[in-house]
């Protein structure tokens, strides 16, 4: 008698990876299913998946909760770095996939399987962020990917279950809809070209500038090291109870999405080569970068943030490409360490019909406070120079500009 | 008899050049006044200018309406640069300074000056652009600067004009107002501390978010290689009739300021080395750069936006910070110059409370149209790719980082 | 009566692409050679490897010279961005490959071939060089490689060409070597490690510093818009009186290798994620970004030196790893003859024992000259500032350390 | 009674400092002299440094050997981001101005003192250096620097202590001549201008290539994360017996001049503006430099050596621009030491008759031994992919290209 080969399918429930399920096990695998929560999971959900992995076969099921984990090793830095791609998008399912697949890669080693698998299609960027992690973290696993590398369609997976007589539902969904800690992502058919915008039945959670209230909010928000600590009304009142350390992000989810913030769309080329365009719903990471970023301007210097800036987007790039491995990842995220050793201090930000408004800012490391403080040490009055020596730094710093000019022009 | 010396004076009209006016003529010189427009002159303005400049004894008053060449040299490389200082200020009176600069100097050599001079204080970074510009274009002038130098109080100069019976308005400002073609700055007391936000009566002509009309509007923005050529309704109706090249910007600072678009307070270290912290109201820039950067996500490669992220805020913050003759700035102007030869497209811009929301885009040079095309010549269906190729350039992304992970893990 | 299909083969007389000939022959294609030349053939070999290709029964036979547009296109940038390939490597191959590609396709065009093919393996990053181009310029075309996809060994291809009549050389070479205008790669035993050097015998024209004469040699090379335009000794003999634009190049190969120059080994990782070790011989390309180099210390700013450090780097690496089609690989030539405007004056360079010593250099946009004569339009005797100003400048350089450093001691 | 003010001279027993001693003492300041050094004192010099302190009326005398503290804070980081400023220079004498500075203000500190004083003209950069740390540790200190405020010529300092009946020497050295741990600088008059390459007489300890040995050494360096910890023979004997930790530096200085390496001509623009050119001797730093950066190779992924590249540049330049308290210096640490946590193994490097050849390295984290193990792992005998791996990668690797080409060409 041998033993069957183990394979854990990175399981969400739906019709790819319900498929993919029946097929191994008819291949002849052991499937072992693993449902990954960081943050789509509903109150539930998680029973539902577990409930459809034992119908479909599995010989064992896993629920892994890394939300917290995803908000430490991930969302946290997004927020140091400012990350937003392209300028705009909190980047809601890439970084999410890489812990997704981290997660599958410790189940299958836990199980002692032979193989992982997950349903990604080869359409977009996700099969490579899947593999990338894989490969690196246990490049003996086989990578067992069907929906990609035969291209099935939906038509045909349904018939494939119904034949096996597992009830496959009837709703076609109009959006393709991704919900996670960082955000929610929507395709559909307005995102497939780039003029038209998602119409108002397309967002999931997030109200439109008309339905967000006539009265705008008022929050302060407390960063510790570039880490937001609390959020409270103005009078000091907590906005959360809850302790998770993503709890503050999940409350400005909700709160953020009433007042009318966090909507947007994306487009941007993905590592594949083709442009994407995707809608989001992400109020509390635009809110929490929005507040930190202004807490910046009062503790860093120039360099620091134009640094910051370049290198920031660089690491979100990188982390959103899947190059989860490049060992340049660590000198960042020392480097985005060091940057908040004094980003520490509380930002007032009004929320108010899908504007964020930084409505000001302190901190015991204020560059603002110092430079007062500074003024009084050197003893001139109000000030850290006299006029004479206004005029002589007028006077240095336009030389380099006057001998260059003067070079450009040889005959004068 | 001796010819006396001739001095071109920047002349506002305002309590500092006026006192320099008088103390420049009591000292013997011939004061040309030279008032430059670059947008803060309002209807009528200009005349009682000259007025004052006549009644305080100019010799001669010039009138240079800049407002053009603003446009031209600086604005538009602003917005292909999409350049926003510390990623929010559309650096409003900065660049300002460098042109009125120039044209004093302009002046000055037509006139035959021995002096040019202005009215800016040793406390900020205005005077810093002044000199820089006029050294570097003209060494050979002298620079008197005496409200920098001697540090003069608005009091003291007050005594000086009333002394010799000259009106002296007795309205002392309560906030510091900027106007110009870019924006509008405001300084006052909330913005010398870092805690408080500019109160509503503060603002010159930006309505707020409350006061904002219910409804939005929406407007299509068309661009020819990365400069704006129209703004229309969606049914075709142009925001405006006039042709000066800044009078969609003009259009749009109306516009968006009806909708409460354009505020903001803006912190950043200057280039005298202290945190600053300033009001602004500029919708017009931030509607242009942001539907501008919406359609360079439709044209352009990540390379160059990233790529332009980068040298398009070192070029603005190299031009604010008045490195202005610095040979550099050509070079990044051709490489800005060279990125827009395809961003050309119209896109879709809602105003609405506040919001600055890119609805939609399109452009003969569009990526997704390309992609699309590219698929049908590809001849694989509808894609560029088969489900084998996916497979194996996951597999071969994958290459580094799992080569990475096991040179990190020598012993594996 | 069908007609047959036609082929084009980038074809070297090497045993790959003679493998191909026949095979893709024998397959039913008519079989159309191009041979381009970039620099690899010696006088005579272009008859020999048509000679060849007529033997093994090619249809037609075209020899492309593309030296001049290698120059010109290629050569001239690397030189313009001073690249060297992780700081040392003048990037001999791979740019030489993307011009071979286009000139392939070309003849496929004006042949109207339905299929181009290269002999490239799938171990190095040639091949993608090949394909990137081939795809982006004509992608109707088949792309045929039997070597890179059936990963065939030279014994198989020595077996099939001789089982039909046909001759191939017994001599297995040691080295793998790849000659062109730009300079030679060697690959051999040592540099499958990374501890080995190549061994004397490796080389192929260059000398030894031990070989190379006990007296150097003193040249002044010319650049106008930094572009090489005469090389002569100091008493202004030409180094050459060949005219094609890389005669220089050429004449300085020679020159240099006699002076022991040239010689490298480059270790980088490869676009297709692998380290990869390879010696080099390039004295040219050394000699003259050397020179480029320190002309443009003379008339550059810091800014435009540093800027350029990092573009021309980014742009090099883009170029060797086939980023050919990018479009900001025009905005980065665009910033590069921006940056060289005032690229022009003559250097003294002193070629020694493999030295290269940059002895001196003069231009009209000297900033050293610039300075100097600004100092005399300033009149300040010969300075152009006072100690005082100078005081004052360096009171006004120390404020924002200061005040960064009371911001981080609050307690202070 | 009243205490006299005291003063700390940064003293060096040269003529600027002599005068400022004696002249300090009759202006009524108890002035206490601190000899720092950072290299530059050859034997038995200390002691004739302190004979002519006292001798000129010091009321104390201080020497502080900062050797170690220069090794370990400025030069192991130097290496660590392979600094060369202007790709060539390893930035001698800035970096020690900043640690002679610290040490001038801690004896001030210790010593109760009023004021500090240097010797500095206004003329280059070190000034500007020195008070920008002075005013960061202590702006409580006054700052005296009369050669720089006062312009003083070398006659009126002579005459002023000849008449006070102190001996001067006569000898008026022809090169202006700064030693330190570092490296050597050296101006005079063909540093002047930018043509003329400096004599043999004017280099001091290194030799040229003529006067260099036949035959080369063989040396073998070995780093732990990023710093030398040995230096040996090929047979394992070690270069020094010294255990300071700058005694390999030192012992590379010394064996590298020999062998006719280390010097050079700096030319490049100052912080104060004007582009200055001095030459160098700096044999040890440009050794460890290119093993350093050649070892990197090994272990280093493109990303960290491309990013390294340049914030290692910026960084060295900061430095060199006394930048020093920019908190961005910190980040750049964190980032540079935690890239060189795999920079460890040993490089094979010849000196031969001014060269400094790689030979070759190793590492227990090589990528290119890594490569090989993963190859096995992946099971595909020699290789990590297949040939149609290969050919899909490079079609993938094509579609962005294609694409933009598409793209470009909307009539195609």
């Amino acid at each position: 008698m041998t033993t069957k080969r183990k394979i854990v399918l990175a399981f969400s429930g739906g019709l790819d990876t319900s498929y993919a399920l029946v097929a191994f096990r008819e291949a002849g695998w052991d499937v072992v299913t693993a449902n990954i929560d960081t943050g789509g999971l509903h109150s539930g959900e998680g029973e539902a998946v577990k409930a459809r992995a034992e119908e479909l076969g599995a010989v064992e099921h896993h629920i892994v909760d890394a939300r917290a984990e995803l908000y430490d090793r991930v969302i946290t830095y997004a927020i140091k770095a400012n990350y937003l791609r392209n300028g705009a998008y909190p980047s809601c399912v890439g970084a999410e996939r890489l812990i997704q697949a981290e997660k599958v890669v410790e189940v299958a080693l836990k199980v002692g399987a032979d193989a992982v698998a997950h349903g990604s299609t080869g359409a977009g960027a996700d099969h490579v962020r899947y593999d990338a992690v894989i490969r690196a973290l246990a490049p003996q696993l086989e990578i067992v990917t069907p929906i990609r590398d035969e291209r099935l369609t939906r038509e045909e997976e349904t018939d494939f279950l119904r034949g096996r007589g597992y009830e496959v539902s009837e709703k076609v969904k109009k959006y393709s809809i991704n919900e996670g800690l960082i955000g929610t992502s929507i395709g559909g058919e307005e995102t497939y070209g780039s003029w038209e915008y998602l119409p108002e039945d397309a967002w999931t959670y997030t109200r439109s500038i008309d339905a967000a209230p006539a009265t705008g909010v008022e929050l302060q928000l407390t960063f510790d090291k570039g880490q937001v600590v609390s959020a409270t009304t103005p009078d000091g009142k907590p906005l959360t109870e809850d302790t998770e350390n993503f709890a503050i992000l999940q409350a400005l989810n909700e709160l953020g999405g009433e007042h009318g913030i966090g909507r947007g769309i994306h487009m941007g080329s993905t590592m594949v080569g083709n442009l994407a365009r995707v809608g989001f719903e992400a109020p509390g990471m635009l809110i929490l970068i929005a507040a930190h970023r202004e807490l910046e301007k009062l503790v860093l210097s120039n360099r620091q943030q134009a640094t910051k800036a370049t290198l920031g987007n660089t690491y979100g790039d990188m982390l959103h490409e899947a190059m989860y491995f490049d060992p340049i990842m660590d000198d960042f995220r020392a480097f985005l360490d060091s940057s908040q050793t004094r980003v520490t201090g509380t930002v007032r930000v009004l929320l108010h019909k899908g504007n964020i408004v930084p409505l000001g800012s302190k901190s015991p490391y204020s560059l603002l406070d110092a430079a007062t403080r500074s003024g009084v040490v050197y003893g001139h009055g109000s000030s850290l120079w006299t006029g004479e020596q206004a005029r002589a730094f007028a006077h240095m710093y336009s030389v380099p500009g006057a001998i260059a000019r003067a070079a450009a022009n040889p005959a004068n």
